[in-house]
């Protein structure tokens, strides 16, 4: 967002904003407190909230808020508990609800929209962009979305259409409307002053794509070359042909890594007859790289969605449930394999306190060959011809761990019960768990993705399923066979 | 890197490439293959590899490599077995050997160097400007390093040793020096014609920093503020004075969080006197971010640094060792402990069999735990106002957690053994390890976080220690007291 109004201060520090925010929030209870403390009746309360010095505090807020840069007004929001949250969403300035509610997170925008009537929503979403109104599409009520809807030019209806029409992970979801496009024939004089009709550019406009009289994308003229050539030079004569187009229905994340691959700003869409129908800019990029990442940990620790810290534990406890309930599916069928051998356990219940370690270990390297497996999918760099290669380079680095750890788990366990058919079928049965962690690690992300499913989702509870029930089922499979 | 050379171009799908760089490569392996079995002597076969086929080959490949961004050859490197890799390496023009350096991983940039005697390794270094010389130092010997100084002007020995006087997670180590600036006294048309003078303009050139005649840093002007507005125009009326301003010594994550808030592209870096020292751009945010994004999720499993998927089963195994060998000292500990209910488990062996469960969900339930209170510290979302709020709803969580998965868990155990104690030991036991793991899933990080420390590294070694010996001790003391 350009920062036309000067009095939204860019800050180095935004942590200290949201100090100030508080320290004035907490006057604001102290005040709220002493007065509900005196207990009178309902009306004088309200009389006194109403009191000078309360309405110095909100004005002070106010002030502070209008102060800030929207991002950092969302900052705070998604930083307060629900009802100071609301309290300071209520002082912030109507007219910009829109940009805010675009910067917050989806599960702090929920909550603040919750909090509003069809009309001030339409009216926020009113200030919006066609692009920005479809991101937040999903979360507003039908009726506001018709409001929205018949306020729009019809040019503007056209590209809401378009832009809710492409799935979420794509291009299109990417994409803004605001390209400036010019023709090929013209000189930069007639460019610069066609631009200069402009009073502020769209922002992260580095180039300006050029369209022949179709309306297909025949290249981009980089600003940089307006600047540096002379005013005479033809636009066909600077621009560059040679550039990266990007489509709408491809997937974001390979536009992203052409963004990082290539350093771009901004890049050109073009649909299938070669068309302009937008471009995506680099902050958009930077948005869906680190929130991909996060939603990559939130789904590692098997977090449905982002958290709101402050939602309540309700809904907190939902987000986390199908995650503890596949888990403890697992577990109670690895308690059915040690279930299996409790004839095994009662003569020899040393084998009760070790086997937690065979599973354990053989996890843990098991989720290693996967993270490395699913970074490498995620790059694009395991192909047929590698893949039976990792395979026995896994087998051999877990057969490597399984002689070292091993080795030093039937040490541990042959020094606490002075057995050494015992310390054989520790290590043996390290061994063999790991080479099955091995194969599975890299087995399930590879299958995932062959069928077309993200490999980062659920693998870990795969892989700790299986190196559990197997490990024990190795271990008292073995020590049944050998000591009893 | 702007696209100088239209030889190399740009990409949408860089596997493709790939692709068929490995059919070349085949071709070429093929015919070795062929020769050797022939069982020739020595110099016969060296001729015979010489023949005109295998030249061909060659050439084809030095053709494709030739045509390619260096961005797509850094990511054909990184997905190519080491002998091919180092095969293609010797076929990239000398001349782009320090721009494709650049652009490699760490891991794989290694395997390169070692490959370059060196004269190519000062050539290539030749090539960079003093920051990139800066990122590469790290891995270059001494001695080149030392050719590569005395070769620079006495305006780049300056930078390069500010460049690497900076911690590497600073705003220092992403900055550089490519940054125009101009007094704020003249008109734009001064600006133009100063501007007109560089071929090219540096890439990611979004603004132009203004700076008085001490060097001291006053504003910035965009690039689109000289092309709108009229060239009469004193560069102090069109430029921003409100704007972002980083520090070499501040954190890297904090100019990224900037970066994302404000949608910038470029930032001006200025010291503590004022003076403008450098610029960060967009480009090197996103590999920031990425980075970062990476090496969460690596140290998430225990992997030290990232592999290149093709380094030697040794390597490989050292990255992975600490984290084994820790999670079994953890487990060795977890095994001592279960191992101090020998008797009560020879009493009544089901609770070997259910032991497992109530470790494990403990232990998910916390890293969801750990998982969200890692993403808020990074956001800076807590302060000392919301820590005990949050634990209060973390334990309101986990007890909720504790009486649905502890019930469903104690009636798994009712019906497999009929003991009602057991069911309620079984319940009570899950429902406390729960309420443990919310306590130290909650303390964990924000204690490393308050030594100074990444919370996100070894949090869940330490939790996982945690609700799996606490697991065990609860569930099997409750029983000895209850059961036994």
């Amino acid at each position: 967002m350009t920062d036309t109004n000067q009095e939204q201060h860019y800050t180095e520090n935004v942590q200290e904003h949201l100090k100030q925010v508080e320290t004035l929030l907490h006057k604001h209870a102290l005040l709220e407190e002493v007065i509900h403390r005196q207990e009178l009746p309902r009306e004088d309360r309200h009389a006194l909230v109403d009191t000078l010095v309360h309405k110095q505090h909100i004005a002070e807020l106010r002030r502070k808020l209008d102060g800030l840069h929207p991002a950092d007004i969302a900052y705070i929001l998604e930083a307060l508990p629900i009802e100071q949250r609301l309290l300071v969403w209520d002082l912030v300035k109507a007219e910009r609800d829109g940009e805010i509610l675009i910067e917050v997170s989806e599960a702090v925008r929920e909550s603040l929209i919750a909090s509003m009537n069809r009309e001030e929503l339409s009216a926020a979403a009113g200030q919006l962009d066609a692009d920005e109104i479809a991101d937040l599409a999903p979360d507003l009520p039908q009726n506001v979305m018709r409001d929205v809807f018949k306020s729009l030019s019809i040019e503007e209806r056209e590209q809401l259409r378009a832009a809710m029409s492409y799935a979420e992970d794509s291009v299109g979801a990417l994409m803004d409307f605001n390209m400036i496009h010019i023709r090929d024939d013209v000189t930069l004089e007639v460019v610069t002053r066609y631009l200069r009709r402009f009073d502020e550019l769209p922002d992260h406009t580095d180039q300006i794509f050029v369209v022949d009289r179709n309306d297909r994308f025949t290249g981009v003229l980089p600003l940089n070359r307006i600047v540096v050539n002379e005013p005479e030079m033809i636009v066909s004569k600077v621009m560059i042909t040679d550039t990266i187009q990007l489509h709408p229905e491809e997937k974001a994340e390979q536009a992203a890594q052409s963004f990082e691959r290539y350093d771009l700003v901004s890049a050109p869409v073009v649909d299938e007859e070669g068309k302009l129908v937008g471009r995506v800019t680099v902050n958009v990029v930077l948005d869906f790289i680190r929130t991909e990442a996060e939603s990559d940990l939130l789904n590692q620790a098997g977090l449905r969605e982002e958290e709101d810290i402050f939602a309540s534990v309700w809904k907190s406890a939902q987000n986390r449930w199908t995650w503890l309930a596949l888990n403890l599916c697992t577990a109670f069928f690895a308690s059915r394999v040690i279930g299996n051998f409790e004839g095994t356990i009662e003569k020899f219940v040393a084998l009760a306190t070790l086997m937690p370690i065979v599973a354990g270990i053989a996890g843990n390297s098991a989720n290693q060959t996967t993270t490395i497996i699913i970074r490498s999918l995620a790059l694009g760099q395991i192909t047929q011809d590698n893949a039976r290669r990792l395979l026995m380079k896994e087998l051999a680095i877990s057969a490597l761990n399984g002689l070292v750890w091993g080795g030093v788990a039937g040490l541990f366990a042959y020094f606490l019960y002075h057995s050494v058919s015992l310390g054989i079928v520790m290590t043996s049965a390290m061994l063999l768990n790991l080479l099955v962690g091995a194969i599975v690690g890299l087995a399930i992300p590879l299958v995932m993705q062959k069928l077309g499913r993200d490999p980062a989702i659920g693998s870990s509870v795969m892989i700790t399923a299986i190196t559990d029930s197997g490990g024990f089922f190795i271990f008292l499979g073995l020590a049944t066979i050998f000591l009893i």
